[in-house]
């Protein structure tokens, strides 16, 4: 691979406003997962999933991503799908009718059981997506996902496909597909063969519910800033020590709140 | 525009691996606030950020987004950008210089008021973001985030460029482009003139700390199942009482954190 010169480093982008090519389909692996979206933008697909290591996991098969598109399902000449909010207020609500038949569309060819296929709703008002959601999704056979945009959606379509409401945090987002892709993302790299032993590692970091100490690397002194001596020592039961105290003091500075939760595990 | 018939609303989707056309240059109006992204998949933007509310605002110079290809600055004939961990372990780790030259490029044209431009750097070792974060953001010039993939980077770099640690959410990513771009989302959206008045709407639904309530529209009757008669009353303080309740409700139910917050607020 020949390397730009790095004046070709960066790049000014603005939002493409011709179609992307149509991607090609891609046969799935016999039982691999699949993630099924409904989405107003499905060309906001695969997105950033379809690079790196989920990206080549998608070519192998590993996992296959399809997209449904909600606009057909629409009501009328302009294929509407909202409509105003019940009682009055702002904004704009999804349908249930619409909403219905573009999900039953989407559970063709999946099971019935929500533990072995979560039918999911991308909203604020949501369970917080953690990292024992992605494992619990990533042990199931697949995902449908509902990205919402509006104010909402009807709330008796929810109620009716017993639609799972997770929320990616506290803060608003234009819709869902980002979510989507984040929650996806976090899911599909847990798939046996997506990651190597990397994986399992990263896991450790994070299984003692503490955040990871800070790390180094070479240059052993840069800008006149020296590599931590007890890193350069050798002595691996120090280094481990000196790892464990920054994690502790990084996780009791920065979040209160795992840090109680530690504290609490360790007075058990 | 025509519309598709429905057997066209689903699309298998396969990672591309043919280079996306490279998108044209578009000034930016002055003053526009901009985001500065060091990464090693600049091909992964815009991604979502191109679609919708967010992708008008970019075509219409509302805000600007840069990408830094990482990869260029690395070491030797191989443009290395990591090294393993000083005192061992699994992973690789960011080299300081390699990121430190990147990050002095991008700081071009910026101000080195952190306030005013913030350097962030997306890790599950950061402080979360919320709304919060998103509106100090956006009341700043610009942003330059740095998107990890790996183990982590030298903390020396993080020192010296005061770089402002931020976290998604309590989950593994397989970097930092997909939390990059939702937090960019999250905060382009507040910038004034990229929405329209639904912004203060949705703003003001999760301004009281209280999850939003059910949404109901057209049809009356789905399925066997009506819109709560409250709504279809035209009791205005009827409705707002019953909006109000339902909010608790489900945020006692589904976020104890919040509702704990509410109760502690109420009782000042």
């Amino acid at each position: 691979m020949t390397q730009p010169p790095k004046s070709h480093g960066r790049l000014s982008i603005s939002a493409s406003l011709t179609p992307r090519d149509l991607m090609a389909e891609r046969p799935a692996l016999k039982g691999a997962w699949r993630a099924k979206i409904v989405t107003l933008f499905p060309q906001a697909f695969p997105g950033v999933l379809g690079q790196s290591l989920t990206g080549k996991a998608l070519d192998q098969g590993l996992w296959a991503l399809e997209t449904i598109d909600l606009r057909p399902y629409g009501e009328g000449k302009h294929r509407n799908v909202d409509d105003t909010p019940a009682g009055g207020g702002a904004g704009m609500v999804l349908r249930a009718d619409v909403v219905h038949r573009a999900l039953s569309d989407a559970q063709e060819g999946t099971v019935p059981d929500r533990g072995d296929w979560p039918v999911v709703y991308l909203s604020p008002r949501g369970a917080p997506f953690t990292q024992a959601t992605a494992k619990r999704w990533a042990g199931a056979q697949g995902i449908t996902m509902l990205c919402g945009r509006f104010e909402g959606v009807d709330q008796r379509v929810l109620d009716h496909h017993q639609v799972e409401e997770v929320s990616l945090g506290d803060f608003v987002l234009t819709g869902g597909e980002i979510a989507a892709q984040a929650m996806i993302d976090a899911t599909v790299r847990l798939i046996p063969g997506v990651l190597g032993n990397e994986a399992s590692t990263e896991e450790e970091s994070h299984s003692n519910g503490l955040l990871e100490h800070p790390q180094y690397t070479r240059p052993a002194s840069w800008m006149g800033r020296a590599i931590p001596d007890v890193l350069m020592s050798g002595h691996h039961g120090e280094i481990a020590k000196w790892r464990h105290e920054m994690s502790q003091a990084l996780t009791r500075a920065r979040r209160p709140d795992l840090w109680a939760a530690f504290k609490s595990r360790q007075n058990d």
